[in-house]
């Protein structure tokens, strides 16, 4: 159960080159992404019309998808265009899904293409800006997509999850605060006068900070449907501020993550950092997404067996506590958002 | 949905060693193949009558195969022989396949034995024949053995799957006539004054003929049932009369194709060359054995992924184009015979 | 179909250390086992009430088991002690299973814990004796618990299964005797005059007696409910009064055999061998429970083929030959102590 009409993420820029296509499952729907000859990216069913082979063995010629069996030219609007000593004016076509490319990222809209609208497209304040230096990456989970925004929506996991890198016991003895406004659900939590962990230590050296010192350190979590995750995460030297002193006095970045379902019970999950300091210093991105990408890949083990636990036991409830009110209120959102279409559907 | 009453390729002669069974299910039936001390296979199936276990896991001994697990000697009738300390007459018998072993290839006969016809197991000009020299192996692929029927009756796939070695464009150009004379279905395509691709310039060389002149190519695929399919393949240097040219001028081959259900959506596909120059040569013989295997493993990935893309929407309807009329000539030959043993049983 | 108000071997003591849970799932239910701060051995359902998170993924502290997710920490009776800035009088309570721990083995009773009396945890002669030295190990195997009895209770599988170690073709030509004694099932087998399988042979050596001579060897199996099955073996020089000779002129062990449903068609095997001789001989400890360990291996394929064959063909009856009566014997054991279970609970 995940809302549909809607943009979710299909992909990194660089994953689609200009001459392959890119086979992704989103939604449950199998797709075949790939670019046109002026670089656009379109996206249709993995499926050749002619046989049912997966387009996605195929290859770009011109602004077509060329099938990898027979040669079937498909078009981006799921139309075919050409085959090899064939009419094909009475093809059937296959779907295609509204894409929209902007900043290193895809996003595509899984459900009624003539809702599609791009100034849906959510924006955000780092995304395309040149003061924020920008890394990421891709997990395939195998749990559904609401677990992970449980997860994220409250950061009490670090604590055990992510021991030896940005948890500290501090974050589970300072309550967090969750507020709802309209769709977008914000869990915050603000630690004084704490010792850095390891992680950020280092992000305070890179940044030229002392990291032997008190500092101030915040986590805002934010929340807005389908499934994106905007995490506000630093620290301050302390005295200066917090979460509101100066640049000069602080390591400050987001955390993104574009949670895709895949299917009912697995993920794409897009995960990075974009930060605000340095942002041009290729090298620390380059070291800062590897940290990241351990301590992210922490989590795959704990999810995909908690998943397993879930479906085992369908009847037990699970508690919720004031440390799950983030995920519960974004569950709330997202219950309503499905609530929604199938009302318009209805 | 395969015809039963008919005979397939279980093995290659030399998969069954004189000492050990072979395990290998055909038609969904698991059955252990064995050689009797005068050297002629037998099939049974792969079911110990006393436990259960698995009789391709024991050794042959004298005319019987002994299991594994407790030493129940089984006959190549499906009747117990002996056992240790016991008195066998009562066991319940296990089947037993009809078997034909003939020019290196084991067949089996895995519907109603009273059926099972020598006279019907397939002969062919390459079989047994001093003028060809033979070499193949066995793929097993997870696909119906319908979509190999296919794949091998539509060689344009070759421009496509096998671009690097056997395809050329010149085949999607010149369109291929199909004709359908009783169970036999025939598609046949004639490229004339091209150039030679990788593969054949190869075999032109080996046949000491220039590989720098243009050549007329055939392609003449034979379907007969139950899934049978031998292709007439070659290059004449231009100007001789193609594929009637005399030998000299000419580097001519059979594939050998025989594909045997394993189960509904998988096969054993026993795949070759039988070649009408230097017989002989053995390490001629390897050398085209590497590279046929090189190409088809290359439809491997393509053959289980459309599976999976049809197994997923059972409800789209293929295209059935001129160049698929081979296929579909060859399924209605399939039907035809599944109805008539369908028509016997009732 | 096991019965669950008994004890079964659910970890060596070895596997369970001071700081980490072990993860194992015993007669279906997934179970999460740790020490206390007295080091005594606990078993809770592996389902943390937080989220369902897995218990097992936690560490110890103290007297709880904390969850690796989001740090609650769960007592060894199933309730919840704590958690950090949150009151869990509420919580919900998982289940916890009655555990014994002695001379190595963890035992744990997966029925009704008001059942479960340390008085029936099975005894046995070897068990913490110091005249006895013992080695084992533990193999995971895909088959119903009662195809390992049944492999137990007929050592005639010896000669097929493991002809170059222990089988002999003697123990095929010897028949055996079975006896019910209660819930007491035994199997033996008596053979004078031979020559020592290679395994026997070292055995001899390492208990400084020659390894070339005439043995008498015997094999008495004992089953005993649910599934433990204890097998006196050894040889003695021939002459001195076969299995009553006394110990200075033979080799003589236990062979150890806790089976432990994990699933209706998966087991935990706990295998050993408990020997009468050079008890302190760590060395030999270790040399022995190598060669064990290789021997036992091979009945594993054996086993899962012969699963995979009952599966696919449940309306197959199998043979009850008298080399199987301490099979079936046992198993009707098996049925009297599960139908005196329903019975107590209809």
């Amino acid at each position: 159960m995940f809302p549909i009409n809607t943009w979710y993420v299909a992909a990194r820029s660089e994953e689609i080159p200009s001459d392959r296509p890119l086979g992704r499952r989103i939604c449950n729907h199998p797709m075949a992404l790939f670019r046109n000859s002026a670089g656009q990216v379109a996206a249709v069913e993995d499926f050749c019309p002619h046989r049912g082979a997966p387009l996605s063995l195929g290859k770009v010629e011109g602004d077509t998808l060329v099938c990898g069996y027979h040669g079937l030219a498909m078009g981006c609007d799921g139309k075919t265009v050409s085959m090899p000593c064939q009419r094909t004016r009475g093809f059937p076509a296959i779907r295609s899904f509204p894409i929209h490319e902007a900043h290193g990222f895809v996003w595509v809209w899984p459900g009624d293409a003539a809702k599609a609208d791009v100034a849906l497209v959510p924006q955000f304040e780092w995304l395309g800006n040149p003061l924020f230096g920008y890394g990421g990456g891709l997990y395939d989970i195998a749990c559904d997509y609401r677990l992970m925004v449980d997860n994220l929506m409250d950061l009490t996991h670090e604590t055990y999850v992510h021991s030896t890198s940005i948890g500290q016991k501090e974050i589970d003895e300072v309550p967090c605060q969750t507020r709802v406004d309209g769709d977008h659900v914000i869990t915050e939590r603000y630690m004084e006068g704490i010792e850095a962990p390891p992680f950020w230590k280092m992000a305070l050296r890179m940044n030229g900070l002392p990291d032997d010192q008190p500092v101030d350190r915040w986590q805002i979590c934010h929340f807005t449907p389908p499934s994106h995750i905007m995490i506000e995460v630093g620290v301050a030297l302390q005295g200066h501020g917090g979460y509101q002193a100066p640049d000069e006095f602080k390591a400050a970045s987001w955390v993104v993550d574009f949670i895709t379902p895949e299917t009912d019970t697995s993920i794409h999950y897009f995960w990075g950092m974009a930060r605000k300091f340095k942002p041009q210093d290729a090298e620390l991105t380059a070291q800062i997404r590897e940290g990241q990408g351990k301590i992210f890949g922490e989590d795959q083990e704990m999810l995909e067996r908690q998943q397993k636990n879930l479906l085992a036991n369908p009847e037990r409830k699970l508690l919720m506590l004031n440390i799950d009110t983030g995920g519960v209120q974004s569950r709330k959102v997202i219950d309503r958002v499905i609530a929604a279409e199938n009302a318009v559907t209805a």
